[in-house]
């Protein structure tokens, strides 16, 4: 059975990656490349369909030349 | 092998959750009974040996009282 997608936390990082992603100008490929991670990873979180670990977070808002904090900060502004 | 900690993510996590959870003069116990996790569960969190995933940060950060933007705000006062 799919577990009941937790929307809030995943919608709201999903907002603000693609957001952050697109002012970059870069795809989804590119910022996984950056990240260190596979492109499909990154669709899935985009897609709110993964329950991404801290480690990865940190990660992406690597990749997108900003802060964990800031990532999330820039979601709630959304 | 005990993998790696990757510290920044992980550390921000937990010192800004132990700091909001003293502010709120509640254990760890009782911050996981209202996050609905397991009491070691938190502790992980809070020692960083955890890659806690958005689900349970969200659930955390509502179990403090406030967003997860704030909480790595605050986190990132430290």
């Amino acid at each position: 059975m799919l577990r009941p997608v937790n929307a809030t936390g995943r919608q709201l990082l999903a907002a603000a990656m693609r957001r952050e992603r697109e002012a970059l100008q870069i795809s989804q490929e590119a910022l996984a490349h950056r990240a260190g991670l596979h492109r499909t990873y990154v669709s899935q979180v985009e897609r709110c369909t993964r329950n991404v670990g801290i480690d990865n977070i940190e990660r992406i808002a690597g990749a997108l030349d900003i802060s964990i904090a800031e990532l999330f900060d820039r979601a709630a502004d959304e």
